[in-house]
């Protein structure tokens, strides 16, 4: 497997260093290239992602990234020119992000729900399209636009991916969330891709919700949703609400995947830098690591997957029951790597 | 007080009642003109919104809506025909959403949060400017865009609002929230206006989220907001979350303003139509109640807003402490009017 790897800023590195030591405990033919990008870069050269490195991280099988940003950095600066020309330029339309609450976990959520779904989240297009402008900036008559931008070629292949994500689980039933009662173009584009593609999957159960509404039955009864598919931006908000439920953003994996693979897909939690934190060896590194099991499936080593998933059960639940003493970074790292290795 | 009441559909009608018999027993110098708006109609006629009607709508001093809908009417057409139509003419550009947990309403949180904020939502452009198209609709190629229109002017004064809100707060803190870091150009707009309006109010402390942060928070900390201004899409899903958090859809309250008094400002439970129960006498009404509280406010009747505050506060202790049986929608608004009236 040739692997690059984005440590990034403040906890990147370190949490990284942990997905790595765990990736290597269960898969040890990994050959890692590093790759420095992020707020250092910028605050050195002012580039967010050189053609040249883009064109070498083409060349590998997958992408391992940590969090990048510092408080230095303008807004926007890396989200658009590293995180999201990533995703755009690497085609990274199926954004995976489990919500799964591991037994043990602690949720703000009353009452001990059973959480565990799929977001399938677009990437590369609605309103995260950077379309739109600027007219008469500063002055009282100002207009400042953004547009969605989908596509039935865009929205058919996300669908299609969840659609088939659905059919391999148990309970093979789909939401789509989307405002289709408002964003009446888009909404009906949606609609009737899930309508058509789903022809294709007799097997499973559909159904629709307002993004509105399916924002409040996340925290109200999450246990209703299985498989969620839905437009980028809705995606971003549901995740994060996902994340609360599901023991806090520190837990929380994703993978920005390019399924076709034609492209090296990434992985990363979906925490950020922290850098009040940084440096100190205390960051938790198991949404890298529950990032990596996500990494592994992806590239078809589904039993080391398992085993890393099955490691970072085991640990939340055991760290549940003997109180959760604070450990250090590389403790958790070399526990969940032990745990894999079995 | 000339009040024009759209009962509209399913439980509409019925809990609009109990909000005119707990207006009128704080503030009975009411004449109504009733309007019959909504599904029904659109079923008869296919009109949602006849010019003539919102021609008389203009001449009052506020309106009271229920609910409308029924599974029968396509997504959309009641949404962006009506209801929408109402906020966009009548420029009902201040959404507020009061997101607050009464003593011993059940919340699906955990450990008691304390929860009282008000969001301020744009209500009359952002994504719901219903700008944008479809091209090569049903083919392979189709392309669906919805454009998010932001102007200085109505960020502004929606801003300005939220300001003047957060000043006479004990707290006097606002959260703008938005997604300045993806959306660039409104998001841009956003924040400028938000710092160059907040030197006007030196006594608001100014903090700001992106929504996918806001919406994880309302979940995982929902106490550190006191006021949230947002924009139109972000503030249906916030305010969603927030009616989730805050004992549900089944309280949420909501008011439609034009704080200027050009046109009349409209009230109206967050709630559909709920046409599962209609009909039955079962639906509660203290959402319709509550926005009368906000309706009160809103016209200067400081003192008997307070009184119908009360009054759903003490009715939803009670409630709490009687363990809440079950009653019908009129004893729940009887009893919401003696204690209003005191
Ligand atoms: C950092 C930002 C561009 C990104 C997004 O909005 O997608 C983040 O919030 C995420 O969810 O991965
Ligand atoms: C019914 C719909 C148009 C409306 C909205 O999206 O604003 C509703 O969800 C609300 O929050 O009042």
């Amino acid at each position: 497997m040739r692997l690059a790897v984005i440590g990034g800023d403040g906890i990147g590195p370190e949490v990284v260093a942990e997905g790595l030591r765990v990736l290597r405990a269960v898969y040890p033919k990994v050959e890692t290239t590093e790759y420095e990008l992020g707020a250092r870069l910028w605050h050195r050269t002012g580039e967010t992602l050189p053609d040249s490195v883009l064109d070498e991280l083409r060349g590998h099988d997958a992408i391992l990234l940590g969090a990048v940003g510092d408080p230095g950095v303008p807004s926007g600066v890396l989200e658009r020119g590293l995180l999201l020309r990533l995703r755009f330029e690497l085609d990274h339309h199926v954004n995976l992000r489990p919500v799964r609450l591991y037994p043990g976990v602690t949720t703000p959520l009353a009452g001990d729900p059973t959480i565990d779904m799929i977001v399938v989240r677009e990437g590369t297009e609605g309103p995260y399209a950077g379309a739109g402008g600027t007219l008469r900036r500063g002055t009282p008559h100002e207009v400042a636009t953004e547009e969605s931008i989908n596509t039935r070629f865009g929205v058919e292949r996300v669908v299609r991916d969840a659609f088939a994500r659905a059919s391999r689980r148990p309970r093979a039933h789909l939401t789509l969330v989307h405002k289709n009662n408002v964003l009446t173009k888009a909404g009906d584009l949606w609609s009737r891709t899930v309508a058509e593609v789903g022809a294709e999957f007799p097997g499973v159960e559909v159904g629709y919700q307002h993004v509105d509404a399916a924002s409040m039955f996340f925290v109200t009864d999450p246990g209703r949703f299985d498989v969620v598919v839905t437009d980028n931006m809705f995606g971003d908000i549901l995740t994060d609400i996902g994340a609360a439920i599901a023991g806090g953003i520190g837990l929380a994996a994703s993978g920005n995947l390019d399924p076709s693979g034609a492209h090296p897909s990434m992985f990363e939690p979906v925490h950020g830098s922290a850098p009040d934190i940084a440096g100190q060896g205390v960051a938790d590194p198991t949404a890298t690591v529950a990032s990596v099991a996500l990494l592994l499936e992806h590239l078809g080593h589904t039993a080391e997957a398992s085993r890393v998933d099955a490691a970072v059960a085991a640990s939340l639940a055991e760290r549940a029951s003997s109180g959760g003493g604070r450990r250090s970074t590389r403790e958790v790292g070399e526990e969940l790597a032990a745990r894999a290795a079995g």
